[in-house]
Formats: structure tokens, C-alpha cells, sequence
């Protein structure tokens, strides 16, 4: 850490403003940071992953904020090579607790998500014994880095639609992918534009002049020997995104690209010599690793990002002092007004609510994986893929617009990178629609709603039934998918809550934070409750009450509720949120290494110069 | 333009999908083109400005999304430069309308908006004319390039907590300024960063020992021979932020800095040489400056960048098709399905109502402007005042949050940069913060409630009422505000649609948007409106089935409504939103273009080469 810019001598280490804030908490902050982790073990292991991670300089994302897109790819590919070395040589495993911490820590700058995350899932689950023996110690070493091609300029959530064409020629015994039309050039998948040398393409398999409909096929589109294109290929990057800088989305499109037999992914179905169609089992197993992949944007992505910018704009707020709330005192903490309560505290409370679910839905997920890998047995699945659909909705949407409100909270710096604030709004604000369009995925959960309406309506309290009767519209629809998500959000934290029962100390600060979540899900929707009669004026009234008396119990606590989180400042990578409260100090020190602030100014030399210098004789 | 990627030969001038939508609006294009400009005239003179301007090599800002802050930096003072010149040689005035037109045409991309928006209009508001005389014709000539340095690192929206002071010391007949403290460093000024040689600096005076409040002080910080920074100044810019990477927004430290004494801006108060300090006459008719400010901001920036939101996301979606709706035929456009018409075309009204509400403030503001020039009379001042600031908090809301919806409306394409769409949502939502943190305008347009309530209680109707009763706390107030903004809208709305009554082909289209703005305004407040009863769940019930008929009116119409902004395609920068609807083709193209194409792959040479040639021989 440098120096900060004044008072270096006398400075206390934290800023008077933020300690007198952390004085008496009502609770021991090392238990509520094991309640969020799971337990005092695997808090011992994070905070061990991320020790290890801080003091490696390859790891470091200081000024990251001044890199271009080219080089913060550079960067996240110099990072993704480094982790696995290091995951190497520590003998961590891909499924262990020390890669998902790690992978938590380094997500917003770790290249090569598409290659671990989606290309190896996707051989391992469709592929046959013989093609994961080939393909994935490769790609685990990164021998080979492989893309998912899905998606086109034309075609995203809608499978069927998709017009990549794969051709078996029983001549060559190729199958030879094409992709027709300007809209059927593949568009988005992560690692393609620059890295990959290899795809899983999606394509519509067509044999002996039938179509068989959507199929995965590994390509191979890059040379291994010097990354040149191969022939029949055009690959590249589709250019600036609102984020995920560092990662090299591309295009591909494919002209009578030859790829052999055994190419295609047969664990499900195969195409035989002759060109015979034949169908193995059931591929709907598969839906497993989508829902993973759901749930880990969830856990690994939504919800520390929001966790982080409550974390920032709280700190923030006790720091920053506007107006005097009565004549002769020193300016307010921007935190004592009530106006910031009501935009922070609910954000904090739903940041918890959030966290609470992820862990559920991951308990949940490991028990339906168990089920299939040991039994065979995917029953709960359609539940599961039904939950973790309207979850990553509604987490994302949540999410995304709390992310802003804290932001904006913080006012004009709020809008610098600096703050750390506008980068986790464009990175969570994405998950609304990777990974599933929200209003599809709402869509989703709203079959689940419909089909399982009865036995659903044994379990929904409170105004929930209400929605269950407007099954006619798909807006409608998606409404009651919110709704009963927000449910089992409510009921989740309660339960969270009621397990504590031993820990009142924790109890207490969780119950504060459950409350205020549910009363401002009644008064977000109010609309919904006043509508014929559920609730009446009066009633709104007394959760309004209760409502602002929580928030002055949680404002008394907000400083220590957000230390339990437990970020370094290292991965909050902020200069407005830091633990020491030191705000404007490192707004200074940080500005002074942006690029902007680079000695040659060329504007001026063209363009002002000799304007300026004409009025020297007139001043 | 260049030639698209596919089917060049026998591609029609216009993608089919869009040309249908346009092919029986029910109502002339150019009458409602017309009456957005304010008159055919103003149409003609518009779109010459904005013909030049298309034409000149300078201007162009194709590639902007490819560019680095100080790459955009660059680029934003040449146009600047450029513009002054054209300027000069056509004879353009300031105030004209041709200068209007061209800075909505070019605001996003040309430097010195605070040396020409603020620095020039507060030398000419609160300067003698002495100090006008000397000042003014070098700032028009950018032989000085002057900032406004008013906020602090530790204060933005309260004044009177501003820490720089400047001392009249009688020795020297100097001020001295200071900037005491971390927190007193001026932080955000637009121009100040690497362009400024000048600034308007607020300082706490004092003379004679004794503290006289804010003013203003003009401050040389750099050399007009070398641009370098002057003694006893720091001086730099703050770095990335969410946008505006063309703007050089900075910091600026004074330490014992010495201006002679005819640089304190002395109209209304000044200091005489034995340190007396002298006020005459009020300043309280600045207000008008602040006032003008903002509503250049609701005209030229927030209502612009709503509209051009809206004209992408409904081309796009006309062209879009995803899921078949029936069985065997073609897949729908998006904008079919009502979820797409629920989120865009509210959007799509609120638009208008912005725009003629900020058309209706413009009359407003310059009726006020004249009175006060030609009567000395300020007297609606403050209902102006309170409006602006009420006003400016909703439109940028609203505009921020609807840019937003529309974003997301169009998918994974809407967060390519080459959509247009980010940068017009972090362009927008910086709105709500400068020039008026949005609670705290709301807070004084509620103040103006508060006084005026007897008087609105008479104008007032709906719901309404219900608000002026809550005013015991500051979120009630800012709810107050936030409705009485919305009722004036409507009102506003409803008396345009009203004057049309000779031109019925245009007044039915306006009539159209101006129910759905009002309607979805009552059903996104539903909660209001039922709070003790003021409407039914029945009654909520009708204006849904109203609403819906509605989106299916504006629905067919919609391509030709946002047709009627009359943007054309440069200035719109988007490569899903142009009006000849080839979207995959222009995204395809433009990607092409991106630097991270380049052809060298550093990343690859350096950590992964090594590795991929050891696949080699395995595959």
C-alpha cells in the first residue's frame, strides 16, 4: 500500500469516521462470517485460498481499471494459465473447495470460464467413455482450449431454430458443418475470438436427407502448430461489450468444414457408417449440467457481486458527511439520513436473503446430482431446473438494479470506475441474459407454477394464491413466477433464521435482516396486496412503521453486518469502500496513475496550442 | 457504407422485415416529424445542420466504440475546434437554432461542454461588465479554455460545507487560495483534467478576518506558452469512468495560489482594497443560469438519448424473430409477443411525453428568461425552479431506467457496445446524479408542494391529494414530488394531444401514446392508487384490458412512430437499430473493425503457444 496523500504521520490506521462505527456491535462478527461461509472450516480454507491469491503478483488486478480490452484479455489468459499451474502444483481438484474459492475470488478476471465451465461439462456429459479419454486430459491441461458454440446473430434462447448444419457424407464419412445464412453465424461464445482452438459446435444433424435436430460436434478450428485459421473457417472477436473486457467473445462461421465420424458427441445417439440415425437413452439427464451452470452464476457471480457494492456503498456512507441535521454540529454521515437508509438497508437485506438461497440451492443441487449419479434417479430434476430458472431471474434482475441503486448512492463517485461500483453493475447486469433470457427463464418457472398449482397451494401463504388464478397471459405468468420465487426466498431466510436458535446472538442480527426483507417485499409490491382487499391502507401503514424501525436497528449495526462478508480490500478492488475508510485518500492516489494523466498531450499540441498562445499578449 | 456480407447482388435496399412495418402507417410521417421539431420550419433547418454535419469527415464518429478515454479525448477537442470554425464561417450565433441542432447532434462527442456551458454563462452572469469585456471574447475564441471548480472531493450538492477558501490579503491586494484538506481538493470539473488554463474556482471569502460565504474567483492554473501547471497548483484528471471518456473531468489542488484582486466575478459583491466587503443588489436571479443548465440537460441529453433507445429496440425487434407462435409458420418478430410490447412501448409514450414536456419547459424557461431581462421581474423564478429540478429528477429516472428496459429488450446484442445501447445508458444515467443529485431535487421541487400545496390542491385531480397529506418525512416528500412531476407530465401530454384538434390524423397517434403513457403510470403506481381505496382492483382490472388494447394500436404503428424522431443512421451509431434493418449483417461488419482483431495475439504467444503444441501429437 503507498502512502496516502496528507497527514500520513498522524493518521490513525482507520479513519476515526468508519471505527467509531465498528465499536459495539451487537453480535460477534466471526460467527455471522462463519454462518455466510458454512461453517468456521471452510472459512479457515477461503480466507487460506485467498491469502495465497493476494500475495501473488500474477494475480493482482490493481489498475485494472485503466486497461483496454486487448489488454485485460492478456491479462485474464496470463491469470486462468497461472491458476491452473498453481492448482497443479497444490494438488487442488476441479470440484474442490479451494478452486471454488479461488474461482470466486478471480471470476471477473479469469479467462478460459467457457473452456472449464461449459466445453469440458459438455464432453463429459454427452461425450462417449472413449471421446472423454481423448478430449478432456487435453483440455484440462489446456493443450487445447475449447469454445460452445450455440448461439447465433440470429438465434439464442429458441434451440430449434438454430440453422448450423452438420451433413453426414457417408463418402468421406465426414460430417461437414455449414452455417448458410449471415444469421447463422455463431455470435457470442466465450474463448472463441482469440484463444480457442477448438469448438463444440450445435448444429442441426442432417443424415441419409432427414434432419435429427440439434447435435454437438467438437471442431477444430485453429492450428495447434501456429493458431492460424483453418481452412473453411472464419473465426474473430465481435468487438467492445458493456463489460467482460477480458474475455475474448467471437464469431464463427463455417463453410464445408469436414470434421471425422467420431466427432459428433454419441453418448446419446450416434450416426453409424452407412448414416443410420440411432438414438441411446435419454439425453434429458443432461438438463443437470445447465442447471449447474445456473447456479454457479448465482453463487460465483450475482450474489457476491451485489454483496460487494452493499459492502461499498455502506462504508461509503458512514464516511461521507452532507449537510448539518442541526445547526452547530459537524456535517451527517450521509447514512443517518433516512432517504439513504431506504435506498442501502433493504439492499443489504436482500444481499443476505440472496446468499441464504445460493447455499440452499446448492445443497439442493448436490443432492439431485447424487440421486442421478448414484440411483439414477432424476425426479426432483424438472423441480430443480424449474427453482434454479426463476432464481437466476429474479437474483439477476435483484440483483442488478440493487447493484445500481448502491452506485448511485454514492453519488458522483459512484460513477467513477475508481469506486469499483459501475464495473460490478455491468458485470452482474449481464447474467440477465446469458445463460437464459430472464422472461424465458420466468417462463420456465411459471410451468412449474401451473403444473404443480395444487400442490403448491397447500404450502403458499399470504397473497401468493392470488397470482396462482392469473394463469392466462404469459406476463401474467412471469408476474406469478416472481411472486413465487420472492416466496421461497421469504421462507428460505426464515428457515435460515429459525435454525439459529442457539446462536441468539446471530439470531437476533439475521432475524433484523429477515424482517426488514419481507416487509419491503410487501411495500415494493403493494400494488399487489391492496389489489382486492388482501391487504388494506391501514395495514400498509403499520409495516411502513415497522418497517423504518428496523432500519434503525440495522443502520446501527450496517458497518459490521457489511465487515462480515468478509472481502479484502484486494477483491473489492475499490477506492471508495476500503476497510480503513480512507476515501479520498485513495480516490487522489489512484487517479494519478490513470493513462489520462499521461505527460504528452496531443490534443493540445494540435489542436490548442497555438490558440492558447495567442492570448498571452492579451492577459 | 460498406457493402454488407451476404447476398450483396440481390439484397433489396431495405431488409423486408422493417419495410412491411412501414408500409400503411396510419397517420403522415412528416406531420408528426413536424410537430416533434416545434413547426415545419425548424424540421427544414434541423436536418440541414444535421446534413452538413454528416457530411464533414471531422465529425464523424464511426469506430467511437473502439477508442481508448484519451483516444476519445482527442477526438472530442478536434470536433470542438472544428465546430468553433464552422461556426465562425457560417455565421451561426450561439443561442441560434443551428447551434441547437448541431450540439443534439454532436453533445456526446465534443469537449468543452463546461468551458461553453458553464465557465462562459457564470463570467457573464456574475462578471462586471468590465470583466466580461476581458474574458468573454477570448473564452468564445478558445483562446482560453475555462472550467467550473465547484465540487470537492468531500462535498458535491451542499455549498455551504465547501472548504477552498480564498483570503484577500490588503499586503499584497491578492487573493489566496487554498485547498486545505483531502477533502477540499475540487474533484470532477468537466475540461479541468488536461485541457482547462483557466477556472472559475467557489471559494469561502474571506476579508478582514471574517468569512462572507461562497464566490467566485477566476484562477490562470496552467501556462498559455506550455500549457505546463502553474506554481503551487496541482492539477490532473481522475481517470476512467462509467462514460464520458471524451470529457477531461479533473482535479485541481491550490496551495497559496495569488489572483490580483479584479478576478473575484464581482457583479453582485466585491472586495475593496483597504478588504471591505462590499454586496449590491441580489444575486438571487442567477437561479436562472442553474435553471437554464438544467433544462438543456432534460432537452439535449436525456430526452435524445430516451428517443434513440427507443427508435433501436423497436427496429430491432421488427427484425428479431425467435419460437414460432403457430405451428408451421415463419418464427414471430419479437415484437409480437406481448412481453416484448409491455416493455417497449410504454417506453416508447413516455418518450413523447418527455419530449414535449422538455418542448413545454423550453417556452416556459424563455418567457421567464425575458422577464427577468426585460422587467427585471423574477418573480415565476421559483416555480421555474422547482419544476426544473422535479423534472430533471423523473425524465433522468425514468430515461435512465427505460434506456435500460429497452437494452435488455434486445438480448445479448444489446450488450454489444455496437448496439449503441450501453453507451446511451451510461451516458443517461450519469444525468441523475450531475447538476442535482436526483433525492435532492426531488426534495426541492417537494418544498415547492409544500408552500404551493393550498394553491395545487385546486389543479390537482386523481390520486394525487393523497401525497400532499404524507409530508411528515423527506421519502414521503420526494414521492410527493415524483407525482406531482407526473401529473404535470400527463397534463402536459393531454393539452398537446389537445391543440391538434385541426390536424386529427397526428392527434389520434398522439392520442394513442398519451392513454398508454397515462395508463401504464397508474398501473405501475397501482399501490397508490388502492392505498385506502381510491380506485378498485376492478377498476385496476379495466385499465389493464385498456392497456392492452393500446399496445396493440401502438404496435402497428410502432416502426413508424420512432421513425418520426427522424435520427438518421450516424447519428443513431448503432448496428441493430438502422433503418434499413439489416442488423446481423452491420453487427457482423463493424465487428470486423474492432482492435481486439488485431492481427498479433500477444496472450497466445506468450502462454499458451507452448502448450498447444504439445496437443499436437495427440490429435
Amino acid at each position: 500500500m503507498e502512502p496516502l496523500v496528507s497527514n500520513r504521520g498522524s493518521r490513525p490506521p482507520v479513519n476515526p469516521d468508519i471505527a467509531s462505527e465498528r465499536e459495539a456491535p451487537t453480535f460477534p462478527i466471526e460467527k455471522l462470517i462463519n454462518l455466510l461461509d458454512g461453517g468456521a472450516a471452510r472459512t479457515r480454507t477461503r480466507r487460506a485460498v485467498e491469502h495465497l491469491i493476494s500475495c501473488d503478483a500474477v494475480f493482482n488486478k490493481e489498475n485494472i481499471y485503466f486497461l483496454t480490452p486487448t489488454e485485460q484479455y492478456e491479462a485474464a489468459v496470463k491469470k486462468a494459465v497461472h491458476l491452473r499451474q498453481k492448482m497443479k502444483k497444490l494438488g487442488w481438484t476441479d470440484d474442490g473447495l479451494e478452486m471454488q474459492f479461488a474461482l470466486r475470488a478471480l471470476t471477473e478476471n479469469l479467462a478460459f470460464g467457457v473452456h472449464n465451465g461449459v466445453f469440458i461439462p459438455t464432453i463429459t456429459e454427452l461425450g462417449t467413455d472413449a471421446q472423454i479419454a481423448k478430449w478432456i486430459p487435453l483440455a484440462k491441461d489446456y493443450q487445447i482450449i475449447g469454445t460452445y458454440a450455440q448461439t447465433e446473430l440470429g438465434h439464442g434462447t429458441h434451440l430449434r431454430g438454430l440453422e448450423t448444419t452438420a451433413t453426414f457424407d457417408t463418402f468421406s464419412q465426414d460430417f461437414i458443418l455449414n452455417t448458410p445464412k449471415t444469421s447463422s453465424i455463431k455470435w457470442w461464445p466465450g474463448d472463441l475470438g482469440r484463444s480457442a482452438n477448438h469448438a463444440v459446435v450445435l448444429a442441426q444433424l442432417y443424415t441419409q436427407g432427414m434432419c435429427h435436430g440439434m447435435h454437438a460436434f467438437i471442431v477444430q478450428i485453429r492450428s495447434l502448430v501456429d493458431h492460424s485459421v483453418l481452412p473453411g473457417v472464419k473465426v474473430g472477436d465481435i468487438g467492445p461489450k458493456m463489460a467482460f473486457e477480458h474475455v475474448d467473445n467471437g464469431y464463427l462461421m463455417l463453410q464445408n468444414v469436414h470434421i471425422p465420424r467420431e466427432n459428433m458427441l454419441s453418448r446419446y445417439s450416434q450416426v453409424t457408417s452407412d448414416g443410420s440415425y440411432i438414438k441411446q437413452g435419454s439425453d434429458r439427464i443432461n438438463y443437470i449440467s445447465m442447471v449447474l451452470t445456473r447456479v454457479r452464476i448465482i453463487s460465483k457471480t450475482i450474489v457476491p457481486a451485489f454483496s460487494k457494492a452493499c459492502v461499498i456503498a455502506v462504508r461509503y456512507s458512514v464516511v461521507r458527511r452532507q449537510s448539518k441535521l442541526n445547526a452547530g454540529e459537524m456535517e451527517a454521515k450521509i447514512l443517518d439520513y433516512l432517504t439513504q437508509q431506504q435506498k442501502l438497508l433493504p439492499q443489504l437485506a436482500t444481499a443476505f436473503a440472496f446468499h441464504f438461497m445460493s447455499s440452499s440451492l446448492e445443497a439442493f443441487c448436490n443432492q439431485v446430482n447424487v440421486q442421478i449419479k448414484t440411483k439414477g434417479d432424476a425426479s426432483l430434476l424438472p423441480e430443480l431446473h424449474a427453482l434454479s430458472a426463476g432464481l437466476k431471474a429474479i437474483t439477476s434482475e435483484t440483483s442488478s438494479a440493487g447493484v445500481e441503486v448502491c452506485r448511485r448512492a454514492c453519488g458522483g463517485h459512484g460513477y467513477s470506475m475508481l469506486s469499483g461500483l459501475p464495473s460490478l453493475y455491468t458485470w452482474v447486469v449481464a447474467s440477465c441474459t446469458y445463460e437464459g433470457e430472464n422472461t424465458v427463464m420466468q417462463l420456465q418457472t411459471a410451468r412449474l407454477i401451473k403444473d404443480a398449482g395444487i400442490k403448491l397451494q397447500s404450502l403458499l401463504q399470504s397473497g401468493v394464491e392470488q397470482y396462482i388464478a392469473w394463469n392466462s397471459t404469459s406476463v401474467q405468468l412471469a408476474k406469478a413466477a416472481v411472486a413465487h420465487c420472492h416466496y421461497i426466498l421469504v421462507k428460505n431466510f426464515v428457515e435460515t433464521m429459525e435454525g439459529l436458535k442457539f446462536e441468539p446472538e446471530i439470531q437476533q442480527v439475521i432475524k433484523m435482516l429477515c424482517d426488514l426483507y419481507a416487509l419491503t417485499g410487501i411495500l415494493d409490491n403493494a400494488g399487489d396486496f391492496l389489489y382486492d382487499g388482501f391487504m388494506t391502507g391501514k395495514q400498509l401503514d403499520l409495516v411502513t412503521a415497522c418497517q423504518l424501525d428496523l432500519l434503525a436497528l440495522v443502520r446501527k449495526n450496517a458497518v459490521s453486518i457489511t465487515d462480515a462478508f468478509d472481502y479484502s480490500d484486494k477483491q473489492l478492488n475499490t477506492a471508495i469502500g476500503n476497510y480503513d475508510g480512507y476515501v479520498y485518500e485513495r480516490l487522489y492516489e489512484w487517479a494519478q496513475k490513470a493513462p489520462t494523466n499521461a505527460k504528452v498531450n496531443h490534443a493540445y499540441e494540435k489542436y490548442l496550442k497555438s490558440h492558447f498562445q495567442l492570448a498571452q499578449s492579451k492577459l
